[in-house]
């Protein structure tokens, strides 16, 4: 259901910090809206939702992340840490990130900008549109 | 020497997290190269070198960083949080960013992909650069 995107990581001296560059060459998309979450409680998760038409590209950049994939069909889980790779996740797939370290960030790639009508936030809604495409 | 820029930034329920967002109408450039920098202990500084073509716009997610930027004539320190603005280096400005909080967090936009050769790396270099443009 979902591709992976390989993107270049670039961990310098430790006491100056980890730097992590995503370039837009590796970014299937042209980016209109890139947004963090972070200080999430171990065990909280985040998303539970789907659009029906924006692609996003997940990437974790600190701590640890499992991301729950569901299109309608089946569900497919991901562990994501600053050494794996980006996940692209497109319209029409409900997600979810699970927190499973203190400190987690991930960083979030957007096709379009926010349109709160193409959010599917209830699941039975998300199945009855899947169902429509 | 720097303009700020707003962004909007929405703060979930403390227990899921922090979100913070970025709309491209809000970027002044077409991004062409995101970086994180996270992990850093307090009191080491990176960057400290300058571009001669990228312009870029500084966001601090989480903890706090003091921006400091020269651009030849004269230097400015702006301490950045998640709840201060972007700020936005152009080309041709010298910046240092200065670790000052435990578990800081930094996203930088890019107008251009990765270019070695765009760097000034060598302060004397640098001056020498603002001189002849």
């Amino acid at each position: 259901m979902n591709e992976l995107f390989q993107f270049p990581s670039i961990a310098d001296k430790s006491r100056e910090g980890l730097l992590r560059v995503f370039e837009s060459s590796n970014i299937p998309f042209s980016v209109k809206r890139v947004f963090t979450v972070l200080n999430s409680e171990v065990g909280t998760s985040r998303g539970k939702h789907a659009h029906k038409v924006c692609n996003q590209l997940i990437c974790c950049v600190a701590g640890g992340v499992k991301l729950i994939c569901d299109d309608g069909l089946r569900k497919k889980e991901i562990d994501m840490t600053p050494k794996t790779q980006g996940i692209f996740v497109p319209a029409g797939v409900w997600a979810e990130q699970l927190c499973t370290e203190v400190g987690s960030v991930i960083i979030v790639f957007c096709d379009q900008p926010y349109d709160e009508s193409d959010y599917l936030r209830d699941y039975g809604q998300f199945l009855a549109f899947t169902r429509s495409i």
